[in-house]
């Protein structure tokens, strides 16, 4: 855990980038997509199997793992890439996200956030000084600073206030950090400020003199729509300093991942290819498909014949589908894994095209494709 | 397709058999351990993992397969191998004992059984016949005939008309196999009879007529307890012919296992692995473990750090804990996982201690550590 953590933008194709982080665990390959480990696991999949997708990096949620199993005992028992079996890079979140929209009777003060517990209702208190100190705990080697994900829609006056206080907790976020963080981890802080381009600004000019190792925007895919994402991305994406990385949190669909690489942007996460996968819903380069539907009975082909990941090549749609229907483990597991390996085929193709100074055509193509159907 | 199913016996400790089955789609060490799929999936497992646990041959169940997906559908797609991607050899059962113990509304006559079923109430005829012909279109390399499972307890009365209408059964059911099977698949007779030895006996010699490829002992693990289910075992096994292979069918813990391969059993199928995997316990050598129990709660030590079985060396008790209790899908994965490689170890280890004329110690030894805790 010595090496220092580094970002090398390795080219540009208009504004997407292709970039290199580089960890104390190892090395991520941007634009990246981050498979989100809420309790310590990649919901069905083995960590071996969400390694062989193509995954460099997961997401562990500091909110759910201060509850279960706790920050302490995860430290005790060697950090959180030894609890759940993987040696690669982890990026946490603060809880900040989590709190809000999980837990009950929420107090927010100047100090942080006093919260009872979704699961038992025990009260909890979380500050940027805790936050970062469970995620020091965990021993993640990205860290992201406390803050306020300001809810949408918000008046001007609601984004300022609440950015404002994101700014404070983030400069108490990095001093806590300085404090507790191991050799080689990294923080990030995160850009609030809801629609408006002047409070962005404000906001990345504050994080940029508190000189973090990455830059996050948050307080997006909250309810605002694609369009107003991206627009919020056009001008938000300008003003990040060029030598970071840039993170779009809680992001996306696949042709959400397109249009904000597209826009600068280097990191994901999102819940989505897990989620759906549970749900019998299966992403292919042909589209989004609901694998429980009455149309794949009796389809006898796979999800995509030519794919190197064997849920998408080894399983046909109808043994799918029965699975889906029946219930079964299996259903969760086997689409889960396609639904990973999809994303990271998506970010693997992007990385390629901007690296070939041909994103723009191969974004028409995929937009094309997906959606025909 | 064409090879011949064959057993070799291929050396004996005391009643304990060493032998090799031969199918069409590759051979089986006996005593085996035959993993259950039910609904053409090992609840929780990938196929390869579970041919990497050592399985050479699964079990699949006529009854859940012909409500859903449908017989007809699966031979549409290829058959139950193809569908599910398991190359190696399958048995499946004849339906008859999951009629009785799930379906609703039904009735018994000589010509078979009307039945609801349990998932959408609709209207089922199963008959020898019908049985076969499931089996032949799933594809399965051993089908096992169709019986009536007797009931426990039953009167010596009842045990003797049920037994004498599975041998009505039996010889149907092979004449209904010897229309529909494809070239190198097996059929199976089943002894009945209860726990009457003269019935057993009886139950043999129909069978013997009928020259079934095996044998399975029927009618027991269902709740007469292990004594009383040795004591048959114990009365039946001398009369089985010896150069066929003998299943018991739905036994058992690794206890039964022990003791039944002792008697002379070659073959078991049980669905206790994958579904004490799934409420948190583990089998190990040092017994059964409770996972959700608080004592794992910091138990940094994996279920058996010298196992080749990554779910049982890779992972604490104490992540496996916190799966458990935090209701995440990986916890039946690897505990299921794990108790499926651990069934197989046991296999071969008594496989290995027959080979070696030195089965009595090693079943003392197994049962004194599996038991001291």
């Amino acid at each position: 855990m010595t090496s220092e953590f580094t970002y090398q933008l390795k080219g540009q194709d208009g504004s997407a980038r292709r970039g290199t982080i580089t960890t104390a665990r190892g090395t991520i390959q941007t634009p990246a997509f981050m498979p989100v480990g809420t309790a310590a696991t990649v919901k069905g999949m083995l960590p071996e199997t969400v390694r062989q997708t193509g995954a460099e990096i997961l997401l562990g949620n500091t909110y759910h793992l201060m509850l279960r199993p706790g920050a302490e005992l995860v430290a005790k028992l060697g950090g959180l890439h030894k609890f759940m079996n993987w040696s690669g890079p982890i990026l946490t979140d603060s809880g900040g996200f989590q709190v809000m929209s999980l837990s009950k009777l929420r107090k927010i003060t100047e100090e942080g956030v006093s919260f009872q517990s979704h699961i038992d209702g025990s009260r909890y208190n979380l500050t940027p000084e805790r936050s970062m100190e469970i995620q020091a705990l965990l021993g993640s080697d990205i860290q992201m600073v406390f803050d306020e994900c300001t809810p949408h829609p918000a008046t001007h006056e609601q984004a300022e206030t609440s950015m404002e206080l994101s700014m404070r907790w983030a400069k108490r976020s990095k001093a806590a950090f300085e404090k507790y963080h191991a050799p080689g981890q990294a923080a990030f802080g995160i850009v609030q400020g809801s629609v408006y381009e002047d409070l962005r600004r404000r906001s990345i000019e504050a994080l940029t003199d508190l000189d973090f190792h990455g830059i996050a925007v948050g307080g997006l895919a909250v309810g605002e729509g694609q369009d107003v994402m991206f627009e919020v991305l056009d001008f938000t994406a300008p003003y990040l300093p060029k030598e970071k990385p840039r993170y779009l949190m809680g992001v996306g669909t696949p042709l959400d991942l397109l249009g904000a690489v597209e826009r600068g942007i280097d990191m994901f996460d999102c819940v989505m290819p897990t989620r759906s996968g549970r749900h019998g819903q299966a992403f292919t380069f042909d589209g989004k498909m609901n694998l429980k539907n009455a149309q794949y009975k009796d389809d006898p082909e796979p999800l995509d014949p030519t794919s190197t990941c064997p849920a998408m090549r080894d399983y046909s749609k109808a043994y799918l589908h029965h699975l889906v229907r029946t219930g079964e483990l299996l259903a969760s597991m086997l689409i889960s894994w396609a639904n990973i390996h999809f994303y990271q085929t998506l970010m693997k193709q992007m990385r390629q095209a901007i690296e070939e100074q041909r994103f723009q055509s191969y974004a028409a193509d995929f937009r094309a494709r997906y959606q025909s159907k």
